[in-house]
């Protein structure tokens, strides 16, 4: 059986989702909101072949204390399309996902723009579905309250019937254009949609043509039940958040199996967890990098994390010490504190350190040489923990030049990436099918 | 005194509003839904120092019968927010004008997208602010009925408010990035809006730091009485389409009137009308360039517009001979009767000709030289009927050339129109001052 292929998305929305990656020494300290900053680091991203470079979304301010807040450099951001569609015109084969919520947006706009950003990137759009995880975004759309959970979730998977509803607006060959009759396009290709459901009524047709790819990519990042379950249904991507391998496994096994229990082949969705990446020349200097960048992230902040995390009040603690033993029972999560005790055991950190790991990036991380992060990443996608990765960098520029000029080589040594772009579409990076139109029969063109 | 100078800015959605432009002999059929050729052509205006290139848009397809809208090259468009920052990213000196709707979006988004498209280009956005006129819109965002017309100016002013605020939310020096003491931004310099009005209710901070420009241009085109009481406390331009220039100078005086009342600076709002080119060799060429096109409009689409605006069946008409004498009275509009009757006089036209006028581009049209045309536009600066134009395309890419490389020089050598962009912005571009923030006194930066 030839070699599996990893699938790579680059998290740039913040560019870092570590709290104190700004400050590192050399990185552009406003390397999320400057526009030659983010060209040069999808250009990058492109030429080191990654599949796409994709926009997480807020509707809101994080919801932090202002002392954690103040701190933030994801304070200030592009909005997604505008951003992801300047992108597009500097680049020519990275996919572009976009984040956009079910809960605050209409899906007449949303198929819209997105059918737009397909066609301008010459078909290299996605749609990440949130349901919106920030509460207070709903004071910023005159809702005093947060739309409930079943009921976000209720509202997303009829939100995605009538996008990809209004997207199948027109057939591929529509659009006639014959001078010499004076017939633009073809009535009987037009479809109206007429949808009237419990929580959308939304006629169309849509004032666009159908995206380059029918559809643009669907990508889905919850992980609740429904979470799960609409990504079964809908997705064909699924960025996730797991703690290690294990965990991963299983959550992959579920989705998959979700996939198959919806009548869906399982090798259209891929599962890319999101992995904090961090490349040294040796397994030292990686760990060196990392333990530098934590220690960048404020006491305050980062000592509120663990005290959360461990269920106990940790400022009490010597920072310069381990975590004493005995910790006092949580009712928090015991997993969560058995987890940061083992976590500081094994690594020989200090309170301090521990506690800036969990206020800076506490997620799954690969942390050292080339050659051991190609060959933890080539387990996970032997062992189906992974169809790939959703890459976070520490720090940028370096942390993201380090990724694209060390590993990427090393997984194509392997065998593992791709050398080169072998379609010109997102869907055709990750070797998904195109949408036949469900209603009109596929274009003779 | 020095000479006024013309400001000009392109109507590029679509390119051209004549309804026969796309069958032009030798005219790109698909201009409007063509990145390449949406890119050549505002690099071409940027080369002609246009101040702006303006996205009209809709929220539904055309509300028009089927028989003319299988003719309309208008049914498939890019979205403006998408195509601008894509366009942005192949300019540097051009404004990017997006219409956006206060009747069917949130004013977190429109501030948002505005504000993300002022920072990619620099400073270079405006805002098409419109209560949509489309009523077939409604029904594409779960709404049965149009909003009422005084409602939806109500909402407009409110919706005004609510992102001009959003877009103070941060002094122009909040960002203070010091790696040094880890401080990314200082909350004193962040304003929470807590907007609670009668159609909306926005808490905010926006989640961007404040426009390039302080706030985009606010353009206006509503000519009703509250659009025009709109345009006088808010907008910084007004496109409006008069019929001449006796029409052009009693709405130039009754807005600039309305502007003093207001209290504002009446140099602080350009008057630009909507002005269809045809640029000729001669005034014969202008002339039969422009017969050309409208002949290419369908006779079907045609006769059934002339009959509107004659009030009587027209398809009972000669289509070869001029419109009979002695016309029956109509209760629809005499004004608009004696105008087309006078119209074919004037011109010697066939009813089929005056009928494909009317299917065509009805409105306002410089015809001939391109002395001929700069002497009129210096005309309606002079007498106060203007202060430039929006200028309609009649097809492309040859009439848009024509005015690029025959008319702008001409206005050029007659000290009318700039030789060259003198600011960075499209403030600077327009000579509209940058507002100050309402919530913070001036950065010192
Ligand atoms: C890699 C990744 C990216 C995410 N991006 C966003 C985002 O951009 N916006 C958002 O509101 N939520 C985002 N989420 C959160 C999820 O959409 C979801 O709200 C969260 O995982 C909770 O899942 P649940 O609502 O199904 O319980 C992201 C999650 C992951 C793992
Ligand atoms: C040059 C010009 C451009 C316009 N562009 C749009 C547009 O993009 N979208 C829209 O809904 N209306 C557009 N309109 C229509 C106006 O916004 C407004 O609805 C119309 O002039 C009727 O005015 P009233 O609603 O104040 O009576 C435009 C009008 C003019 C003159």
């Amino acid at each position: 059986m030839p070699q599996k292929q990893l699938h790579l998305t680059a998290f740039m929305r913040p560019v870092s989702l570590h709290s104190g990656a700004w400050r590192y020494p050399g990185a552009y300290a406003d390397a999320n909101f400057n526009l030659a900053h983010l060209t040069s680091f999808i250009q990058k991203l492109e030429s080191a072949k990654f599949d796409a470079f994709f926009m997480a979304d807020h509707l809101a301010v994080m919801n932090m204390p202002i002392e954690a807040l103040k701190r933030s450099h994801t304070i200030t951001s592009f909005e997604p399309f505008t951003l992801l569609a300047a992108l597009s015109a500097v680049t020519t084969k990275i996919g572009l996902a976009a984040t956009a919520s079910t809960t605050y947006e209409q899906p007449y706009h949303i198929a819209r723009r997105f059918a737009s950003l397909d066609h301008l990137s010459g078909g290299r759009a996605a749609w990440n579905i949130v349901t919106t995880g920030n509460p207070d975004s709903s004071k910023n759309f005159g809702q005093d309250e947060h739309m409930e959970h079943a009921d976000r979730y209720k509202r997303a998977r009829e939100f995605f019937d009538v996008v990809t509803g209004l997207w199948d607006s027109f057939a591929d060959d529509a659009f006639i254009r014959d001078k010499e009759s004076g017939i633009f396009f073809d009535p009987e290709r037009m479809h109206t949609l007429n949808h009237k459901g419990d929580s959308l009524q939304v006629k169309g047709p849509l004032n666009i043509a159908r995206p380059v790819q029918g559809w643009p990519v669907i990508v889905q990042a919850g992980q609740s039940e429904p979470g799960r379950q609409l990504a079964a249904e809908t997705a064909e991507v699924v960025f996730c958040s797991p703690r290690d391998l294990a965990g991963s496994k299983a959550l992959y096994a579920d989705i998959k199996g979700r996939v198959r229990a919806a009548g869906r082949n399982p090798d259209h969705l891929k599962i890319l967890p999101a992995a904090f990446v961090v490349v040294g020349d040796t397994a030292e200097d990686a760990q060196e990098k990392r333990l530098k960048l934590d220690s960048l992230v404020h006491y305050d902040t980062a000592i509120a994390s663990l005290s959360v995390m461990l269920g106990t009040d940790a400022r009490v603690f010597d920072p310069d010490q381990p975590i004493p033993e005995n910790l006092p029972k949580t009712n928090a999560s015991q997993t969560a504190q058995d987890g940061v005790v083992k976590l500081g055991k094994d690594e020989g950190l200090t309170v301090r350190q521990i506690a800036q790991r969990m206020g800076g990036y506490s997620g799954l991380a690969f942390v050292g040489t080339p050659e051991e992060i190609a060959t933890e990443m080539q387990q996970w996608l032997d062992e189906e923990g992974a169809d790939g990765f959703t890459v976070v960098f520490p720090f940028l520029p370096q942390g993201l030049d380090a990724v694209a000029e060390k590993l990427i080589p090393e997984l194509q040594r392997r065998g593992l990436f791709r050398k080169d772009y072998e379609g010109a579409t997102l869907r055709e990076h990750l070797g998904l099918p195109r949408p036949g139109n469900q209603f009109f029969k596929e274009s003779v063109l």
